[in-house]
């Protein structure tokens, strides 16, 4: 059976335990909420000695299950104040999985920084001084260097050494880029409170993963792999694969709910310039190292990764998500291009989530520091948060905390956690998710994007409001693949092709030995959330927590002049405290 | 019968109303906090357009009751997320009396800044943007100058206009020095996010305070006057008006509870130096305009406020009382009471509250920006504060904020406000206070150290846990001072000498015409905690918030080396929500 590694930060030393036999189906964000939950006193300060970090690969993470390279990192977040599981794509929980390892968890606090190199035969800490401080582009091929090619490395940048609230922990891409990110929620600024600036891990010799059940693991694998690779969205060639996630640019343009200059419009003008198709286009047009169609791990099918080129052709950035296009241009007025990658570049070098960062610089920029579009003042902004000067203090501290430093009303956040690329009154399904997920202001807790907009598993209209119960069967399910250990984007075939939702049921029941059914992944994703509903409750967070921000009652958003009208018994009724 | 003037600031119109036959018996706090609990939606955003502004005037404010000019001022906290009544000592709440109003509500946002002048024959808005960005006391002169030498003005600064935290809503003192201060909570913000520079009042020809029931007023106020008068504490030549409040600097010392550098010690090893002694010292030595037992209002019998001297005996600052030597000196490691005067002249210019101040800049240097006890490091960040500057816009949102910009998780706050000059680890009582008051940590809310340092009302062990009851019977009596508009003090004479307490009543119910007893007191105490209470439970507050900081809780404070150690159960015990 495999085991939880305990690393201790007081002390620097390392222990591996079974854990509880409940565990033992446990794993990615099924695990990482219930060891919180069950270990770390939901009133703890984020950044105290009490709060833990965990790390744990999904039931099928490490297998030849497509697309399932997925770690969830786990923590009471210092952004929400809540639990949170923060979860992302690379070669590195796959290392994690092949040791053996169902979980790393982080305790304690250390003076100094240090780094856990994590191997067959064992732990080893080493310390990190000297790579404090430093980008992470610059100190990631030493690493390697260091510690071989092929191993995963966990790390955080400065913004997590400055203790922010948008700092990520980042992982290696497939090229070994320090590109792949828990982004949200600020698990950075928690792993940074602990001292640990680095996570190695080494698969090498590794026992592997342990399938009960080969032969329903393949049949499941089997089917999933078709489903996706005969979906619009998700098959070679398909839209994700050609365009990346950025292909949703237009759709929500021309859907009225691309928020624009801190969400006070939904339409922007730009918007064709920062699409997926214009990133194409560099890549088709300026050539060099520019590509679609990266994987972030090994072994996607879709593919929906990219490399951006500068002119001329020298990478620019990697990768430029929909969600990162959105939040550093159109939310932020930049309709360049060049300047999005040049932003977004930045934030994988310093440690944060382009999500949060964007929303922090068109906070700023409403509160008149700077003008809407001006991407020199962007720039300007992350290297404050480089620096750690007062102002990248401020905005490193997240969406609602910005807005507050500033006396700005106008905060698209919920629980403090800044809004992603999706209108909630211009789709309101969406906004009901961000309003009750126990993570904060989240697309990824419940994409209801998919039926919304994309028609996906069914079409629903996007002003609709009374999307109670379609926001909670999301959360559920969505709990589930969170921890499976697949990318969230296996929704779209599993949605639309019912053999690709047996294929992940039967995989995982491969894996663990055992019979679930579609019943299960309900069951399952409920108990993960109540879970993490019973630790925000006592961590303080209430009802009136899960709710849109004031303004967006009374401020109208163009073009379809719509305000937030969902009832808040609505809200209260997804998980059925009402 | 008194009249509610409502003040309208998106029209800038006002209007008189009679208000609902439930109000009749509520002044002060008792009215702020019903009104904002019946009119102010708990979950609206605190800066925006659905918070409410309430001023009122005590009971018996504008009588010839002694020590009664009092103002409570309420709101939504932009600094607690709760309700707010923060109250001052000044002439301006008599004239508002003597106006016939019971209480002047600001609703509505406006462009721009104004004030509004109230006299007898009704309301007049004035543009005011010519005194934005200014000093309070650059621009204090030329209103009376404009408005007559005996109004009362009430105004913010520029960290009102900031909206700032830490801004207070400043009152004129006895010589119209901006100097009397509704400093904690933010309400400064409040009024800042409303456009309203200034209230002027001119009480001149108005019907003045009707008492119903003379004979008793008078029998109440004389028992009053003279356990005030008899009173160690608050007869004339007393301690309190020899020494002014920091005549606790070195009783608080002693008993190891005086929160030093950050709340990391209990003893500061320069306490005398900035103890009520020697500011008496300064106004014997130094001379000039320096005095000890100043009154902050006309007909207050303790005249317990200072003007303390510059070496050339001019005026240096007004007033130093005791939490503010200690937030500014003790607190920040700072033991030189010229730097400490100058720091707080600095406070009451900028228009913000001394405690928050003095907490912030202890975070901050907490936090590496300066070395404690660095005068110069602390006058630099009350002018960033004052320049809106990022730092300023850090500090100047408080506490909890301040530490959570710079990652600190040694932060002295409940709710985000900064604690008070009173060490919960070592002085249990007071402890149990800041965790449950409905304000965040406030002292005034139920000054428990009376009888747990000073003797007064019984003694009982500073470091018993056991007080639950205790601290509710204070909330409760405290609550009804606060509504009766008699300064807090009146608490230590009416602690021990019974016929001081039948007077409070008897005062009381000859003006509303009522035959209140003691058991009245502690109804009226609590049906305005159960109001407050319930809107910070609707605006999301819970008993998760009614904790002392975690850190307190391992952190041993010398030199009793003492933890937080009263049990939850005990917190949730006062008001009975076990």
């Amino acid at each position: 059976m495999s085991k939880i590694l305990r690393v201790n930060m007081d002390e620097r030393t390392a222990a591996y335990e079974d854990g509880p036999e409940g565990y033992k189906l446990l794993a990615g964000r099924g695990l990482t909420s219930t060891m919180i939950h069950d270990e770390v006193d939901p009133t703890c300060h984020p950044l105290g000695p009490n709060n833990k970090l965990v790390f744990a690969p999904g039931i099928v993470t490490g297998t030849s299950a497509p697309s399932s390279g997925r770690v969830s990192v786990g923590a009471k977040s210092p952004l929400t104040g809540g639990i949170k599981e923060s979860n992302a794509g690379s070669s590195w929980p796959q290392h994690v999985a092949r040791l053996g390892l169902k979980a790393i968890v982080v305790e304690g606090q250390a003076d100094g920084w240090w780094g856990v190199h994590v191997t067959k035969d064992g732990v080893e800490f080493f310390a990190a001084d000297e790579y404090a401080g430093k980008s992470l582009y610059e100190i990631f091929p030493g690493l390697f260097e260091r510690f071989g090619r092929k191993v995963g490395i966990a790390a955080i940048g400065v913004a997590g050494e400055h203790k922010m609230s948008m700092a990520g922990i980042c992982f290696n891409d497939i090229d070994n880029r320090p590109s792949r990110y828990s982004g949200r929620g600020g698990l950075g600024a928690v792993m940074g409170s602990k001292g640990l600036k680095f996570i190695v891990v080494d698969g090498a010799g590794g026992p592997g993963v342990e399938i009960a059940n080969k032969e329903l693991f393949d049949k499941g694998r089997k089917k999933l792999a078709d489903s996706m690779r005969s979906h619009d969205l998700t098959k070679p060639g398909g839209a994700l694969n050609s365009y990346g996630t950025a292909v949703l640019v237009n759709i929500i343009n021309e859907a009225g709910a691309l928020p624009t200059r801190n969400f006070r419009e939904g339409r922007f003008e730009g918007a064709a310039k920062i699409s997926g198709e214009a990133m194409a286009e560099f890549c088709e047009t300026r050539g060099g190292v520019g590509m679609m169609g990266h994987a972030c791990h090994p072994g996607c099918i879709m593919k929906c990764s990219n490399v951006i080129p500068n002119p001329d052709g020298t990478e620019m950035a990697s990768c430029i998500e929909y969600e990162t296009t959105w939040a550093l241009g159109a939310n932020c007025g930049i309709d360049d291009l060049d300047v999005i990658g040049k932003l977004t570049q930045m934030c994988n070098d310093i440690g944060i989530d382009t999500i949060e960062a964007g929303d922090v610089i068109a906070v700023a920029m409403d509160a008149g520091l700077a003008d809407f579009g001006d991407g020199e003042k962007a720039i300007e902004m992350l290297e404050a948060v480089r620096d750690g000067t007062p102002l990248g203090h401020i905005l490193g501290q997240g969406t609602g905390f910005t807005a507050k430093a500033f006396g700005v009303v106008r905060s698209p956040d919920v629980k403090g956690q800044g809004m992603p690329a999706y209108e909630p009154r211009a789709i309101k399904g969406i906004g009901i998710t961000y309003a009750i997920s126990t993570m904060g202001a989240d697309h990824t807790s419940g994409y209801t994007i998919a039926p919304e907009i994309a028609g996906v598993g069914g079409k629903v209209d996007q002003f609709d409001t009374d999307k109670a119960a379609l926001v909670r069967a999301f959360q559920y399910t969505t709990a589930f693949i969170d921890t499976s250990g697949h990318c969230l984007f296996i929704a779209f075939p599993i949605l639309d092709i019912a053999s690709g939702f047996e294929g992940l049921v039967e995989e995982c029941s491969g894996v663990l030995g055992v019979e679930w059914t579609g019943d299960d992944v309900t069951r399952i994703g409920k108990e993960i959330l109540d879970k993490e509903i019973a630790f925000n409750r006592a961590a303080g967070l209430t009802p009136a927590d899960d709710r849109i921000p004031e303004f967006m009652k009374y401020e109208k958003l163009p073009p379809h002049d719509v305000v937030w009208d969902v009832p808040d018994e609505t809200l209260d009724a997804v998980f059925g405290e009402a």
